[in-house]
């Protein structure tokens, strides 16, 4: 299974839990919020400064799946972007903590806290993967748990490559 | 609480658990689908065709976040506008079921499964929303659970505005 590009990338068998992946940094911009929300949260308080003041969320606030999807991101240039990443199964646990603010930044670190080979695939592995993202005052704004498939360099059933 | 605007809108006492929201369609394009990958999910299977008909997927297919997006913007429409939604607070037990292809269309329904007025916050409900994503042969492509508030027209708390 493995080939030309995968042989640069890491497998199962480099990982193993407890591996904590430091993020980069994204400033989340007014554009940004309002063409996401735009496009799939429209809501008052994602759009106008005005209502969002008078919101619940205090001014002007990204969407959270706005916030799980640029975690999505750093985590791929961070992580997923190196290991033989063979797509998500799904998620659990997302917590919007605190909202995200017009030119706040979000950051934080995800950790590996489970990684097991499947019985029925051999050739895949599942990570369980815990974010922890964090604005530029390290305050807490979500957490969520993503189960990602990997791939095994060597499935122990079958004859190696 | 109320102003002219949320009195057009669906509060907590209009509401109970077993309501089910009809959602309407989405037809997932390749353009969406490789916008949104771009920026958030950028990975091959979601970016290239001939690239994808090597991966899991077995062609093109829309990033599983996307799928999320897309869907919680039918509940905007069909349901989250109508009602005096304070936003969401989470959501548990995402599973992508499916993939989502290029043209596939994106349906389904959404069970409100449990709805409580908050003991701290006796203005706010928490209402718990199921999703059933199906694709146009009526195929499971992804479920959910979400927390999202919705307001109280009267407090039991409060004297009535």
């Amino acid at each position: 299974m493995t080939d030309k590009i995968s042989d640069s990338l890491k497998h199962y068998e480099d990982l193993e839990p407890g591996l904590v992946i430091q993020l980069g940094i994204t400033r989340v911009t007014k554009q940004m919020i309002i063409e996401f929300a735009t496009e799939f949260d429209p809501f008052p308080f994602h759009l106008d400064e005005q209502a969002a003041k008078k919101s619940l969320l205090g001014g002007l606030a990204a969407s959270g799946w706005q916030t799980a999807g640029l975690s999505l991101r750093l985590l791929v240039d961070a992580f997923l972007s190196k290991v033989d990443s063979r797509g998500g199964l799904g998620f659990s646990d997302l917590k919007w903590k605190r909202p995200v603010m017009v030119n706040d930044s979000i950051t934080g670190t995800v950790t590996l806290t489970d990684l097991r080979q499947s019985e029925s695939h051999p050739e895949w592995a599942i990570m369980t993967l815990e974010f922890d993202i964090r604005n530029q005052r390290d305050e807490p704004v979500m957490t969520m748990s993503l189960a990602n498939l990997v791939g095994v360099a060597n499935p122990k059933n079958k004859s190696a490559a």
